[in-house]
């Protein structure tokens, strides 16, 4: 076969086969196939897209690139959860806990990839002492003693994807519904859980800015699923502006601790209560999300959540006292607390802009070989709909530098639209999509 | 600047500032922007288009992006031409010596690339000891001593585009009407000449398939040379089949011998004499088109044009004594005579699928690095109109086994379709672009 061919075949718009797919996918695991190929291979299907079938066929393909984790040894139902990414979306760090506090094991790898903020792997590493760094076996070993471990992918999962979603990031052939969607796919099919419950973001801080396009995502990844023979729920949650209030490494620890505390409510615990549930739900282990969202208040009321978390922490090597002395966490130079400065109603967010704030501040990578500073990030302290007045607590900077602060707030208040005229409160769940339907609220 | 950012706005169809277009290609020249990322602009240019202001802009980038050659040290109007390719187009060996010996002085690098068939190079280097590296200052002195050199561009000539170039032949991204005016017309202007004649293929086996792809063609490069001070004729002929009936490197050398020897006339030696003639006319030694021609077909009678020609074989170490012992061309193991084995007329020809038999048996290179051999090829015996029956002459195979001979055989035989019923003559000639305007005929 000929690679050239293939991309020829794209470029005017043809469906490619089976045979094809894997031959280039092949080539991508073990680099048969030189990178300016495949670049123009993802442009091209960037730009023509692929058909559902071919979209199934890519998963499947990069799935079957490496190892498929098994996890039999774990007994029970494993249910992962993954998020398409967002801005303060910390829920993994508290439903990971809390569904584990239930009796239903959870065993979930995780990528790294670049982004405005570090991912779950480089939050957690912001734990003093904390590995993310496992063997299967350890891993298994993990999970059937505290029920819970979060831990990086190993290399030889979906290698293809790897590949493929490093070229993606520096040729801006990101934002590829079958691209999105094979890759979210192909790795969590590849990480052996029974069943997955899928949180698509949907607003100006998501892939998919569109309510239309995150239906459509939400849709081919539960198709691909139904296909693989694993079960597969999508919510559709807002992400018009961050989901936590803390954006930033040990920030978003803080957060999740906060929460698993009790000392903070609002849209973070809600979208994690709602995704546990239905997690607990694919489990078999609640019969109605209501039952679920129970259990795990209860769970998180108890304290056992919190319990659960410190169990991980020791076990992959960090100091569980932080989750009762966050001080213990890493800490900024410079903290600057910001006032509105104004009277009116926050209004819209550009919540890409504050993710780009975060990662300028050193919070995300830029470069692979960026080193991420765990300390930086910034406390939004209002959400959209809130009414301002000009001594209102806006934002609490944590920099390195008083430099940094005031390029990171010049650049928050530039994303952060006000108004002078009252604002609705977007929703914060949208739809849930599964093999027999959706419903939309 | 940031290449995903111009990618990314290349994609979603917005137009590349002349800053932008520059960053990319010194990126390309100088290597600091990888390949991935320049395919993937490929792709995006390919598919997204590019505006006319876009394309003089990549030009003028990539002329720039090297050494401009300087041919002032030539004395009177040095007239450049270039094809834009096709299969048995081997005008330049027969025009540049009929010009040469008209006083109009030749100085022509060609570059080699990849194709079905060779560069007029590789047809060069098919004669015994013949060179075709000079340096620019023997190349020079050899205009000025006969009056002609054809030798391989330096490769300090237009550096990006030769990256691109090489990229876009394995990337798929060779059909986009933009990067092949800009890729053409950068080396010609980086070439030094002072005016430049443009032969545009229009049919099976050019660039352009269709007349209106090729029209456009034409009128972006003579738009280009305006605005680049340089007067550009551009000649749209026909390539609904090969133009001479020799095709393969030693082959077309022999077919340009015979026609400057008198011996063959046809479609190659009038679309030669035109082109010549429009040289003639832009370097200002002919008034008219038909004063150009007078003057080209008294060099060929008089058997000038074959002097030319082996005074520019002698002066780059080549054997002269091919122009009057064809025999001294490399010569092919099998020869095998094929007749037609049937009744009817020669109707359409897939003139690509002849380039690619002749690739095939040697004459021209899959890969950059594939050796070719000179004797292999094949002489048609036949253009479309003419009436076949069993026993007419078809093609004469050269071949270096019985083996590649079969499998030619059977791909020309594919590659032509015989109609029962009187066939068109295709036009050769289908229109005259410059500045001044179209002449269609």
């Amino acid at each position: 076969m000929n690679m050239v061919a293939l991309i020829e075949k794209k470029k005017t718009g043809q469906a490619l086969t089976q045979e094809e797919i894997t031959f280039f996918v092949n080539g991508a695991a073990t680099g048969s196939i030189p990178d300016y190929q495949l670049a123009a291979m993802l442009m091209a299907i960037r730009l023509n897209g692929m058909t559902d079938e071919e979209t199934t066929q890519l998963t499947l393909a990069m799935r079957d690139s490496g190892d498929v984790a098994d996890l039999s040894a774990i007994p029970g139902i494993k249910v992962d959860k993954h998020s398409t990414g967002g801005v303060g979306d910390t829920t993994t760090l508290i439903l990971a806990p809390l569904v584990a506090a239930c009796g239903v094991p959870v065993a979930k790898m995780s990528g790294r990839g670049l982004g405005h903020t570090g991912g779950t792997l480089d939050k957690l590493e912001s734990i003093p002492g904390l590995s993310v760094e496992e063997d299967e076996a350890t891993f298994i070993r993990q999970v059937n003693d505290i029920g819970l471990a979060v831990i990086g992918q190993t290399g030889s999962l979906a290698p293809a994807d790897k590949t493929l979603y490093a070229l993606r990031d520096v040729t801006a052939t990101v934002d590829s519904l079958p691209l999105i969607a094979s890759s979210i796919m192909s790795k969590k099919l590849a990480s052996g859980a029974d069943g997955i419950v899928l949180d698509v973001k949907t607003g100006s801080g998501a892939i998919m800015h569109t309510l239309e396009g995150s239906m459509e995502l939400a849709k081919a990844m539960v198709a691909i699923g139904k296909l693989a023979g694993k079960p597969v729920t999508a919510v559709i949650t807002g992400m018009e502006q961050p989901l936590g209030t803390h954006v930033g490494n040990a920030l978003e620890v803080k957060d999740a601790i906060d929460v698993l505390s009790g000392r903070t409510k609002g849209a973070l615990l809600e979208v994690s209560l709602l995704l546990g549930s239905h997690m607990l739900k694919l489990a078999g282990k609640a019969a109605t999300l209501d039952e679920g969202k129970a259990m795990l208040q209860k769970a998180l009321d108890s304290g056992r959540g919190l319990e659960k978390l410190k169990a991980m922490i020791a076990a992959q090597g960090g100091d569980p006292n932080v989750c009762d002395d966050i001080s213990l966490l890493p800490q900024a130079k410079v903290i600057r607390q910001v006032t509105a400065g104004c009277t009116g109603y926050t209004a819209d967010m550009d919540t890409v802009a504050l993710g780009n704030a975060a990662q300028l501040m050193g919070a995300g990578r830029v470069l692979k070989t960026d080193i991420i500073d765990p300390a930086v990030g910034f406390v939004l302290h209002t959400r959209i709909g809130d009414k301002l007045t000009p001594d209102t607590p806006f934002v609490t900077l944590y920099a390195k530098s008083e430099e940094d602060a005031d390029k990171a707030e010049a650049a928050i208040r530039k994303a952060i639209a006000i108004s002078g005229t009252p604002v609705a409160v977007p929703p914060l769940v949208y739809a849930v999509v599964t093999a027999d339907g959706v419903e939309t609220f």
